[in-house]
């Protein structure tokens, strides 16, 4: 037995449920968890997610795509499947800060987080170690300053066939309009603040000088538009008056490994769907 | 068009899902909300809300239960259906103590309470006067220190017909096994402690004297076992040591009002499936 | 016995606890708390709090007091001193939103709020009804479309002498400088956003909009800049992409009622201190 | 300048306060942070942390302390006093899972913890790897199954006087009566529940069982009876139905290295004083 996702999305129509939860049992299939929302009763935008195993004995991976297809067209529907068992390949990009990092590291090592990792990239050579430590490839990519677009293309050189998606794990350096178009695929940033405020930089500055009483990490999809992109996940947490920048910064590292987390779980659990500036999230 | 809501369970089998949404679009319905969970992949039970709207002049009500009722009975289920136009009919039983009252009372006339309110019993008469600000039936039904049965058989006599369910909004005394056997439709309670910790009396001052760092309060269906009935929603808050029994109280307010007002949403909107011990709480 | 707050501030110097406190301990108080917060360790700003018990007949409050305005200017201090028996007289400025005005009213009825409510006024009459439940004045003030002046400056005229600060408990109406100029009190509003974030009007559909994870409210004092005061406590609750603006809202309701009360009570038992665009609150 | 900290407790009386942040001024000391607490205003028990700086050229430790030891034998107080330079010496014992330990080792190497990790003792020797890359020394200390007691003792004259507490990181097994009584120092342990439900064994399977929609992990100090030590910090987080045990594991983790690391913070930064079976917590 194989499990699969299909992720869908279309214009809502009556029997779409019905059309497509028949398809999987008329494969043989057997639905492990369906979920399905329509932005709007009355003509809105629909959005399906269904899990389920089958035998593919029974029938071929690729026999079901060609069939899944048909129905689809007849929907107008843009879909994918995923199976379970091919792990998304995840890039990771940092700098010096290595909380997300190690964060990261861990629970894929403790296969909570269904992925495999092609590589650690980074602007500094301090995480090297831990890196090692996890069995992971690591490529240490200085920035010349004279030239900063020459490490952009070399990233890009790697990450373009190697990886699935892209996970800026505090990576501090703003990936270009040229890079994202030429990338195509995902790439998830975790800011360290609760957007659309503080964005850009230093965060924790600008929280502490506006005297906020609750701070927040954000983990949104990038887009050309600096810290504008789909967020995915939100954490938050209290804060009063007597906890200054450093303070802040502390507390805040655990708010960011705990919303990048969530993030790359239901990423890589499929459950993410980006739709105009936002994202539907399948719990 | 009409709304309906289809509560469903079973043990899983293959193709449950296409075939209640495929009843739903032969009736020419349009699903717009479906939920589903199985308690365990391989042969556990399956729970399943499909909202749905429906037109009453292509398909009588009755018929769409005739033919439902064949369905379910080849997949051996048990299943209701709510039509969101009827409103279920609640009963409120209160002591001294009015904030869950009044929350209740005000949500509901707001209108983000889908529920008819038949009325307010008290013990005590003094919340008579914001019942009555609210347009809504109220009974003072004291209890006889010499027979305290009566009071009970009282409003056994005035609920049993006229409500759907009751909800005890810090109704201070504990309902006999027998009133439950003979009201058998649900009882939601409001227990002011983060159950299963601290049952029985005095919460507060349990937690108090415990030296715990979050309190809670738990809206759960009451059983005969005295706060070990089903949980439907937990909230909960952190404390400090500076915060003696009466601060607790206070606090503790809120989180009565917001776990009672989340449950009695959840309920009333048909999203809550008890299943032995446990809730399933579609969201 | 008589209870008393402190609230000072000053620039840092050694010896300021230890004056202050031996201050009481001479007129024979008692501390039943004290808190102090220093901005800087070195060459901050100092904040202190402390609350005693003194008994009026040994020493009389305004001996008290000059005997401590001669300390304060030693140490080139700001203070004031709240006897708690001497409530606030708090105006409540109301719209047609009445969620925050009933869970306030409900709060002083209960003791838990430790003022006088003057008077509640409304630029409109739907309200009237609850406010007069409660027995407290009411006064409607509707606004001339042509000279919306001219109601300012009626709230003005009544509120100048007859309130200690004002709270606009879902005001829908922004304060011109002038007013603010005039009242020179504090005025505490309840903003439906977590601000920085969706400030202006229509705060939840802004946020439904860019698809954030986590809604909040915030109480702050107002300044001339719109949404821009010292804030006071914020409040914060996840979301999904399921809830609609309107789901935003009715949740909001809660956040915003939870946010002010907070405010409220820190406020009124003087444990907030405002310091540029901050404040300092003393749990 | 060094800077220290004074935990002081005894029976409310007037001019404690005063008195001690005298004492300070009179060393020409510079108070950074105080706090107080009576747990009744009349006739109450006193708790107080002064955090100072001080000259030890002007006056040294040991005066500093038979100083104060004789201002404390007239308000009949117990005291401690703590010198930020010289860091408690923790020892940690841990099993199989190794989150807790992770987290500890990475916020000690971040400077975000003010100890010195003496050594880490291990049941099982999966953990030794990671225990090296921080350059930490480990102790493989396996359990002979005929003679339990054997390992402990070991641990006992390992930890005796190599640490100043212990601290539990998932440590399985159950200290002996005996241990506590001959070590006599804290031992801090995080329980892998909200206590008090779900005390002893398998608490993630408890809550499963029991059906809670909030699950939370508990830091607290060992005492000889299981579970029921003083609390010092709790972390709680929501669950739904879809969580099996699995889930909720994982998802706890992340409670119990938050809850562990922030007791850990605040017990190394002597902000925790132990009363009865209670904690005060200086924030």
């Amino acid at each position: 037995m194989e499990s699969a996702v299909f992720l869908i999305q279309c214009t809502d129509q009556k029997g779409i449920v019905a059309k497509i939860s028949d398809f999987v049992f008329r494969y043989d299939g057997n639905i492990i968890q369906s979920d399905q929302y329509t932005t709007d009763p009355a003509n809105g935008q629909f959005f399906m997610r269904v899990e389920f195993c089958f035998d593919p004995l029974i029938v071929s991976k690729s026999h079901l795509e060609d069939e899944f297809s048909i129905l689809a067209r007849t929907l107008n529907a843009q879909w994918n499947i995923h199976y379970i068992n091919k792990k998304y390949r995840m890039g990771i990009l940092v700098s010096k800060q290595d909380h997300c990092l190690i964060d990261t590291l861990y629970h894929w090592k403790c296969r909570e987080l269904n992925v495999e990792i092609a590589f650690v990239i980074s602007n500094h050579n301090s995480v090297s170690e831990i890196v090692k430590h996890y069995n992971v490839p690591f490529y240490y990519m200085p920035i010349d300053p004279k030239d900063k677009k020459k490490q952009e293309i070399e990233i890009l050189n790697l990450v373009k066939n190697e990886t699935d998606f892209l996970v800026l794990a505090r990576y501090m350096q703003v990936l270009t309009e040229d890079f994202l178009k030429e990338y195509r695929k995902d790439v998830i940033n975790i800011h360290h603040s609760f957007l659309p405020s503080f964005k850009g930089a230093n965060p924790y500055r600008q929280a502490y000088e506006r005297g906020v009483k609750v701070i927040g990490a954000t983990a949104h999809f990038i887009t050309d538009e600096l810290d504008e992109g789909p967020i995915i996940e939100q954490v938050v947490e209290r804060v009063s008056h007597r906890e200054n920048v450093e303070a802040l910064m502390r507390k805040g590292k655990n708010l960011e490994q705990l919303a990048l987390s969530n993030a790359l779980r239901t990423y890589t659990e499929h459950r993410v769907i980006r739709y105009r500036n936002k994202t539907i999230v399948f719990g």
